[in-house]
C-alpha cells in the first residue's frame, strides 16, 4: 500500500511540478494520493447529491444540513450555522419569440433578480446597442416603448479579465434601459463561448426607477437576432416570463480547526455554498466548497496548525454577496482576530499564481509562500489581491487577503449556465489547487506574522 | 472591381488548395470570391429567416415556399414541388427528475416520434446497460417495471464512423426495452460533446411491441445519472413528456438547368430541406441546402452543361428518408435516365476525399475527377460511396452514386441539438465545398459517361 501511495504521489504531482524538486516543497505538506483526491470526493458528493442549490430554495437548506455533516465527520473541532435573511428569487417560465417577419425562439435566460413580464406578454421592437455607454448615450426617442438590446462580446482571458468589463451590462442594464423608457432588456451572454447557454448572473433595480424585464439571449442567438435585424429592422418580438421573489432565510456554515498556540487568530478559507439554477454548481464553486473543506481537514491531519483555521461557506454569494455581508455584519466586532482571508470561486483550472495585500512588514513572508508553491508551477503576482467575491466585503473592512490566481481561460465558458457540471473539472487540476491551498494555508496558520497594511 | 476580386480569389484558394497549382484546375471551374460566398449566402438565408422546420411544420411549408423563391431567383429553368404524406410529430413539454433520494432535473430530450407519458408521468428505477446487446442479453425480471438506461459513449472520428455503431441503440432502443417490460427508454446521447445537450433523432417502435417514450439526455447527465445511481442504486425517476403525432403533408422541392446537349439525362445533386426542431438546422442540413442550390446556378452561369442537373432537397430526411422515399416511388420509371446521384448532408467541414460508386468502365474518370480536386486537398478514395441518406435509397435502386466526404470531426458535437446553429459554419470551409461540388458536377455533367455497375 505504501509503495503505490508513493508512486501515484509522484505520478501526480510530476504532472504539475516543474523542474524545481519535490524537496523544495516542506516534505509534510505534500500530500499523498489519497489525501490528493480529497476536494474532488467532497466536491462530487456536494455536486451529485444536491445539485444545483439556489440561495433559499429547499436545496439550499440541504446544502447547509450537507456541509455540517461533512464538516463533522472531516474531524472539524466546531461546527455551526449563521442564519440570514435573503430573498429567494424564482425563475419561472421564459418565452422569447420572434413573431414577424421570421417567426422563431429565442433561447434566453432571466437574469437574476428580474422581475416578469404581464401574463400575455410584452410586444415590442428592438433597439441595438453595443454598450451600456452608447446606451446611455442615446436619445429617449430611440428608446421609448422598445425592448433594449446591448449586444457585447466578451474575450477570453486567463485571469477573466473582460468579465469585469461586460458584466455591468447585466447588473446595470436595465436601470439605464428603463430610464430611457424601453420595455424590456435583453443582453447578449455574458460568457465567452459559442454554445447556445444563456448566461444568468444577477441584476439589479434602482429605486425611483421602473423595474423591466431583464434576460440574457445565447451568443448563438444574439447573431442570429443581428441577422434577422439586418434583413428586418422593425421585427417584431414576444417576451413571456414569470419569475417570482420571496423573503426566505439562508445559512453561512462555519467550521474550525482550533489552533494549537494562538486559537484567537483567526485564518479564514473560504467558498460559496449557493449556486445558480442553471447548472449543478460545479464549477461555480462546488469546486471552491471541496477545496476549502478538504484543506482545513488536511492540515489538521498533519498536525493542529499554531493559528485557528476558519473555514466559512457562504450563503448567497450569487443574490449579492448576500452571506458575506451578513457575516461581516456579525463579526464586525472580531475582525481584527482575522489575520488573513482567501477564498476559491473561479472554477476548478491550475492555480498559476500567488498574489497578496499584505503590510510592507508581511511582504517577504509573501515571497517565501510563493517559494513553496513555486514547485506546483505558482509564480510570484502582485500585493494588490481580490481576494475573491466574499472576500472583497471583508477586504474593504481591513483584513488582509491573498488570492490562488486560477487559469479561467474557459471559465466563463461555463459560469452561470446548465453546462456548469462536473464532467467540466479535471481531477488533476482540483488535486494542484488542493496542494496549493494546504501549503499556503499552512504557513500563513504557523506564522506569527501580521499581516495587515 | 476585377483587381478585388482577383485578390480575394487568390486569398480564398489559397487557404484550402494543396502546392498543387491553381493551373491544375480547369480554369473556368474556379469560382471568384463573390461566387464562392453564394452557399453561404443561400444557408445564412434559410436558417436566419426560417430557422427549425421539422416536417409538416408550418415552418416546413415556409422553407418549401423559400426554396421555390430562391431557384428561380437564381435562375434555374424548371422549379417544381412533389408532394409526399408524411407524420407531423411535434415534442411537447418533457421533464425529467430525479425523486429521491438526490431530487434534482436531468436534462433530456424526446427522441422523434416518441410517444408520452400518462399525464402524471411515469415512475420508476433505472436499470442500466452499456450497450443495447447487453439489454437484449439481460434477464426480463430485470428489466421489467424499471426504466432501461442505455449508457454507451461515441467517438470522434473524421468521417463519423462510430455514429452507425451507437444510433442503433437510439433507433432500437424503445422495442428492446419494451420487450423485457420496461415502463421508458433513456439513452446517452448519441453524440460527442460534453455540452449539456441532449441530442434528438429518430427512433423506431415494431408492431406487435407496445410502444414505450423514448428520451436522450446529455452527456453530463448521464454522468451525474451514473454518479447517483453509484451511491443510490435505487433511485427514483420521474419521466413526464407529451408528443403528439398527426397526418401531414410536405414537399420535395425540385429545380433543374437543363442539359444543352442531353437534357434528359439526369445528375441528381441533392440535400434536405428539413431539420429537427431543437436547433436552427445550420449543419443539418442548411449547410448542404446552400451548397447544392448554389452548384447549379453557378454552373448554369459557367455556360449550360451538356446534361440536365436537378438539385432536389428532399422533404423530412430526418423523420426516416420519407421524402427520398416518395421521390423514388414517384420516379421509378425514369431512375434509369438518373446518370448520377449526390448529397451533401454530414455539416460544414472541409472535403478531404472524393469517393464514387461506379461501374468498373467509369473509375477512370473518378480519377479525373478526384485529379481536379486535388488543389483543394482532397484525396481519392473507394468506390463503395454511401452517397448521402437520401440518396441511399436511390442507390439501392442502381442509380450510381458520389460522396466529396467531409470532415466530422466536430459534426456529431452539434448534430441534433440546439447547438447546430449558423456561427458553427466556417465560411471558407463551405466555400472550399461549393468549389469542389462545381468542379465534380460540372464534369459529370459535362461528359457522356455511364457510371453504372
Amino acid at each position: 500500500m505504501i509503495k503505490i501511495a508513493k508512486l501515484l504521489t509522484f505520478t501526480l504531482f510530476s504532472t504539475f511540478m516543474s523542474s524545481a524538486t519535490l524537496a523544495a516543497v516542506e516534505h509534510s505538506a505534500l500530500l499523498n494520493e489519497t489525501e490528493a483526491q480529497l476536494a474532488m470526493q467532497l466536491t462530487t458528493s456536494l455536486v451529485v447529491e444536491i445539485g444545483p442549490r439556489l440561495a433559499g430554495s429547499p436545496a439550499d437548506r440541504k446544502a447547509v444540513a450537507w456541509a455540517q455533516q461533512h464538516f463533522k465527520a472531516l474531524g472539524y473541532d466546531k461546527v455551526w450555522t449563521e442564519e440570514f435573511k435573503t430573498p429567494y428569487w424564482q425563475r419561472g417560465h421564459a418565452r422569447l419569440e420572434v413573431v414577424s417577419p421570421f417567426p422563431q425562439s429565442i433561447t434566453l435566460t432571466a437574469l437574476g433578480g428580474s422581475v416578469g413580464t404581464p401574463a400575455s406578454g410584452l410586444h415590442g421592437q428592438l433597439v441595438v446597442f453595443d454598450s451600456l455607454e452608447a446606451l446611455q448615450a442615446a436619445p429617449r426617442d430611440q428608446v421609448q416603448g422598445k425592448m433594449v438590446f446591448i449586444n457585447k462580446a466578451m474575450a477570453k482571458d486567463k485571469a477573466g479579465a473582460f468579465y469585469g468589463q461586460v458584466a455591468p451590462i447585466r447588473s446595470q442594464g436595465a436601470i439605464e434601459a428603463s430610464k430611457k423608457g424601453a420595455i424590456a432588456i435583453l443582453i447578449r451572454s455574458v460568457g465567452t463561448s459559442q454554445n447556445r447557454f444563456a448566461h444568468t448572473g444577477k441584476m439589479s433595480y434602482a429605486e425611483g426607477v421602473p423595474p423591466i424585464p431583464a434576460v440574457a439571449v445565447s451568443v448563438p442567438d444574439a447573431l442570429q437576432l443581428l441577422q434577422i435585424l439586418k434583413r428586418a429592422p422593425d421585427a417584431q418580438l414576444m417576451l413571456q416570463m414569470q419569475n417570482t421573489t420571496e423573503d426566505a432565510i439562508s445559512h453561512n456554515v462555519v467550521a474550525e480547526i482550533t489552533g494549537s498556540e494562538r486559537p484567537d487568530e483567526i485564518v479564514l478559507i473560504s467558498a460559496h455554498l449557493d449556486s445558480w439554477d442553471q447548472g449543478t454548481g460545479a464549477l461555480d464553486d462546488g469546486a471552491g466548497v471541496g477545496l476549502v473543506m478538504a484543506t482545513g481537514a488536511l492540515l489538521k491531519q498533519q498536525g493542529r496548525p499554531k493559528r485557528t483555521i476558519r473555514v466559512v461557506l457562504f450563503g448567497n454569494e450569487e443574490g449579492g454577496l448576500v452571506g458575506a455581508r451578513a457575516y461581516a455584519a456579525k463579526h464586525a466586532k472580531d475582525l481584527k482576530s482575522h489575520v488573513l482571508a482567501a477564498e476559491s470561486d473561479f472554477g476548478a483550472g491550475l492555480v498559476y499564481q500567488f498574489d497578496s495585500y499584505f503590510g510592507n512588514n508581511a511582504l517577504p513572508f509573501a515571497d517565501k509562500i510563493q517559494q513553496q508553491l513555486a514547485p506546483l508551477n505558482i509564480a510570484k503576482g502582485h500585493n494588490k489581491a481580490y481576494g475573491g467575491p466574499d472576500i472583497s466585503v471583508l477586504k474593504a473592512l481591513g483584513v488582509p487577503v491573498v488570492t490562488l490566481e486560477q487559469d479561467g481561460t474557459d471559465y466563463f465558458d461555463y459560469h452561470h449556465t446548465p453546462n456548469d457540471t462536473l464532467d467540466k473539472i479535471d481531477p488533476k487540476a482540483l488535486a494542484q489547487n488542493l496542494q496549493a491551498w494546504v501549503i499556503m494555508t499552512r504557513m500563513v496558520a504557523n506564522s506569527d506574522i501580521d499581516f495587515r497594511l
